[in-house]
């Protein structure tokens, strides 16, 4: 995963074009060489860093393996071979093993022409000598040689294991779309070597604890609520105290001690100082330096390797100014921008223009071009209403007037703001109560209404541009509302599902009155714009978590089963085993925290991940089956310490991302070093 | 509690000292101006914001206040009128009213004391002006107030609330050297009005999903385990949602929507994500800035004023030098640093007059006295040891020099390290096994002799410098242990106490392995540098508690009662009421989690910081009792805020001090902007 930022190396290419340009003189630039630099431009714009064959057919190849559509299409096999999942056994969905054999089949087919396409676009030796590809070849064949394996057996019916599947999710890293995933990975394992120092310290900080309590308290007699005797097997005292760490345990284990004496809280009080709060805090501060001097290396290496590339593209086109320098004539420039962006808008091409007002532009300027062409630039056209245009005499009569005055006056927000509150009220009511239901439709009208009042003040267009988020959602959720309105009338209110998305509809609605709000508005626009970076680490979690829902279901499916009220399995209380009988897990109605399929696995694990009672949840639905000790103390392990990585980088992110600084973040380098480059 | 970086105008005195100076030309600086410089100058090394008189009487006075002794006085006070709640109603150790009262009069005694000393130090008008001093005097007068009510209305047998108690804390807050507990509570001060903002969009959050959760689960007739209706009040929604945003109900409050239908679990992962997750880390953001910004500010100011109070020492001692500038000669230079710190080590005034290699000190030089003056300058002196002063011939002889020489090598430490480990499995293993008894002597005296031997190799005081921690912390946990296990000795093991003690210190010798492994010495120098500021958020969640335990004392005491195993009470088992019976909080026994005495009060609002189970805690231990639903709140909203902002402020000192820096934290500048500035 390390080549992605290292092979800044240049091509054999630019030399040979080099050499064209200067000997065949000005202006004699082919279509081939425009291909050439604007692949770079885009590469430099994307941070690729994919070292690619620069021989023409190599270069169209090249481009349509960057083109969005290729890339879209490996990332839906990707998800449908995830989505597997849940249609293998054990299923939420059944399908036969052939089908999904099949399925995973077309999967792996793509992938492989995709690595194929890969590999006409790059050097032979360079593609062997990358891990990633060895990594995408390795799981295409695991996974081949595990559903033949699996079917043979099944058809033959013997037992068997779909251990292949653990591999999947290793396929979001590795291909060469996951850049920023692969990044973050890159940097949980920086900063790997220095948490463990800082971890080893912990571990002996909590042996010690641990021994203490033996020695303090074993002797004692005491005896746990449960009427088990407390704190006399070192090993216990461990988890239990590992436990605390996570304070899940709090109070409990703490009590038999307290109850005998007072004083004994001081040491319950002292650990949780030392290893949660204390211990906690230099983990984090751990991760942050390493994180900070990673980052900072990172994007150091990417302005590097953008500017090369850049380079490299002004190599191509370049030819003899006045003077010594060598630049690229402004014909030539427009042709570039032209090739690499054929959607621009008008206005994005007239600020380059702006930017760069010469006839020739040399080499200092050229290199700016990704960073200008990564700003977003909206476009705002007093362009006159249709009405207007339609029906001129009537919109501009004074009523008309008056109505689109109001309209933008301020008080008509607070109306609405005032309907919305009225309407959140009624919500909370009894919507059975007829008066209630008949309410519901004024409310609908009531909206309706402002979003049509809001269309014959505003332009259209204008009022549904791309950035406009609020409008856009006012009108999707509203029209959403009333589709659902009507269907659920025309069903005569049978239907629950149509009447809960109704009710989720409405409720919705409200969250339009932080819209009014100055300070809300920047709050959720600031969070808004995280989302990418919150994406990258979205796709991290659920590496982690299909590997070890995976594992985990292999391991106990069927273990704990939750059983409907009128189940006649005699152990219908103990989650149909009779080993947790008695168990707080069973008393707390937990059983449909298990295995059985992947959708309650994820669920698990996010339980597991709150971290509340995971003790619990995890070491009930364990004790009868041993072995598990590894598979619980790994997974909390792992997550332990990437939860502290993770949380984290969420929070530096949005710790640099003040909402102060709202404002600044249309800096066009903001979206480069924070989204894409991060 | 503005005033003290605010206050850094000039006093009325340096124009008359600097016109002296001038008049009446070289050398003739009295004893009074030296002092003046000197106070000038200890002010700026402290950070002190005084405006104190310029009167030789004055300064004399104020030279007498900032003396430590005067300092420790106060808070020796301060820490015994804190200290009163255990002996007041509801005491842990009941004493009579008159005895309390007694100690309570003293302690205003001498808080008075202390003000009319400052009076006397500073002009009348300032006196008046400073908030801190009338916070001080009101704090007395009511007290002194509350001890007549109390008393008289006690005598006559009525019942009586002493409300007072809830100020003691505040005193912390206003004593002249409370500065870096005022700094603290003016960052949270300073970022509320941000956050609150959060806050409110965060409430607006939960009452949507809490409103939806009604729609969407009130109808469909779930139970809980406990076989109450599920989600159908909104007040009790709104609640169990909050709980949940701490995660302290974290699977139970899903499970009946879960067990319904899996899709309902989507509406909590949701939830914890929006409300946990990311809105816990716009808080930290929020604050991180706030803080960011309102540090640098204080920094700015702090050094600005230093560097006023030096301009002003200058101007006291100035005198023509050669040419325009005015300067300070070498001779009163000396003199001012021997005022200033009569114990400064002879290495370190060669440091200083190293630094200023000039016979006469500018401006610019002596304004970095102060700092000069805070550098640590740990004096190595390599003394002879004296064994080898009184017998040459023995300390010589090459047995004795082999010995040295293998007490220096690696293997010597490598070694202590190993029976350090034997000794913990020793530990480990049953001590009332004979065997295990004798080694226990047997590792005593290896420890002994390890320390014997190295004070044998190198000089005593070196060994027992002040900066040798770790020399300290083995040679007195050794000692400790020795006295006692030798007590445990002759008292035939029969104390308990002394056992305890003896146990614990045992455990703790094992901590000496932290010492050889070189990174683990660096992560725990590291934490032991940061105390200091830590110290500051321990006296604010001192100040908190203090107050919270007070009021929560006078409402709650007695409501639920610990009892002992042979209690006749007729509730034995619902902690002594009849409201608790059956519930959660009586049947985990957490009886003793009660507002009966200052001990318990102060371990129960840890444990409502520790967050888990605090639900249960606080719910359950105040179902019956109303009106307490403003308590509960108030204390959960104020320490959920609270707690963001302290832990955050202490995850930000540690995030800026990289454990990568450590060997830069010598650095002069670092202990006072980090320790004594903010």
């Amino acid at each position: 995963m390390g080549e992605d930022t290292a092979d800044t190396s240049s091509s054999g290419r630019q030399g040979r074009s080099n050499g064209a340009t200067a000997s065949a003189g000005v202006d004699d630039k082919t279509k081939d060489d425009f291909c050439l630099a604007a692949v770079y431009v885009s590469d430099a714009q994307f941070n690729r860093n994919i070292f690619f064959d620069t021989s023409p057919q190599a270069v169209s190849l090249y481009l349509l393996y960057n083109h969005w559509a290729m890339q879209m299409i490996v990332y839906v096999f990707i998800f449908v071979d995830l989505a597997l999942a849940l249609f293998e056994d054990p299923a939420v969905i059944p399908m036969p093993i052939w089908g999904t054999s099949l399925v995973e089949m077309i999967c792996l087919i793509v992938f492989t022409a995709r690595l194929f396409h890969y590999a006409k676009v790059i050097p032979r030796i360079r593609f062997w000598k990358d891990p990633k590809n060895i990594c995408i070849i390795v799981i295409i064949l695991l996974s081949l040689i595990d559903i033949i394996i699996y079917g043979s057996l099944k058809s033959t019916g013997y037992n068997a294991v779909r251990w292949s599947r653990v591999l999947r999710p290793l396929l979001l890293v590795n291909v060469t779309e996951g850049r920023q995933l692969r990044r973050a990975f890159r940097s949980i394992r920086n900063a790997l070597p220095q948490i463990l120092y800082v971890f080893f310290l912990f571990m002996f900080s909590m042996l010690l604890f641990s021994l203490m309590a033996l020695k303090l308290f074993g002797k004692r007699n005491l005896f746990t609520v449960d009427g088990e005797p407390y704190f006399t097997n070192f090993l216990d005292i461990v988890f239990d105290l590992y436990v605390l760490v996570t304070t899940a345990n709090s109070p409990d284990v703490m009590m038999p001690a307290y109850n005998y004496n007072s004083f004994f809280a001081l040491f319950f009080i002292l650990y949780i100082l030392i290893n949660t709060y204390i211990f906690m805090s230099v983990f984090l501060a751990v991760v942050y330096n390493n994180y900070k001097k990673h980052l900072k290396e990172e994007v150091r290496q990417l302005v590097k390797s953008k500017r090369q590339k850049m380079l490299r593209a002004f190599a191509v086109l370049q030819q003899p100014g006045s003077g010594e320098e060598l630049v690229v004539s402004q014909e030539n420039w427009n042709q570039l921008v032209h090739l690499v962006q054929p959607d621009i808008s008008n206005a994005h091409r007239e600020l380059l223009l702006f930017v760069f007002s010469l006839l020739l532009i040399g080499k200092l300027a050229f290199v700016q071009l990704p960073d200008l062409l990564n700003i977003q630039v909206i476009t705002m056209k007093s362009r006159p209403h249709p009405l207007h245009i339609w029906f001129p005499l009537l919109y501009d009569s004074s009523v008309s007037r008056l109505l689109r005055h109001a309209v933008k006056h301020k008080a008509f927000v607070y109306i609405y703001d005032l309907i919305i509150l009225v309407n959140a009220i009624f919500i909370g009511l009894d919507e059975e109560n007829p008066l209630i239901a008949y309410a519901e439709w004024a409310f609908l009208a009531l909206y309706l209404l402002e979003i049509l009042l809001k269309l014959y003040t505003w332009e259209p267009r204008a009022f549904f541009a791309k950035h406009q988020f609020w409008n856009w959602f006012d009108s999707v959720i509203i029209v959403a509302a009333l589709v659902g309105a009507i269907v659920n009338l025309s069903d005569g209110y049978t239907s629950r599902q149509i009447l809960d998305i109704v009710l989720i509809l409405r409720v919705l609605r409200l969250i339009r009155v932080v819209d009014s709000i100055k300070r809300f508005r920047t709050i959720i626009n600031t969070l808004i714009k995280i989302g990418p970076t919150i994406l990258t680490f979205g796709q991290l979690i659920l590496v982690v978590y299909y590997i070890f829902a995976m594992v985990g279901m292999e391991l106990f499916k069927e273990k704990v089963k939750y059983l409907e009220a009128d189940s006649t399995d005699p152990y219908k209380d103990s989650c149909g085993t009779p080993l947790l009988r008695g168990t707080t897990f069973a008393k707390n109605n937990y059983c449909k925290n298990n295995f059985n399929n992947v959708v309650s696995s994820f669920i698990l694990l996010l339980e597991l991940t709150v971290v509340n009672q995971w003790h619990d949840i995890l070491s009930q639905s364990v004790h009868g089956f041993k072995a598990v000790w590894l598979y619980n103390n790994l997974f909390h392990l792992f997550f332990s310490g990437y939860k502290t990585v993770d949380g984290l980088l969420q929070r530096m992110f949005e710790a640099d991302l003040s909402l102060e600084d709202a404002d600044d973040m249309d800096d066009p380098n903001f979206s480069n070093i924070t989204f894409d480059s991060v």
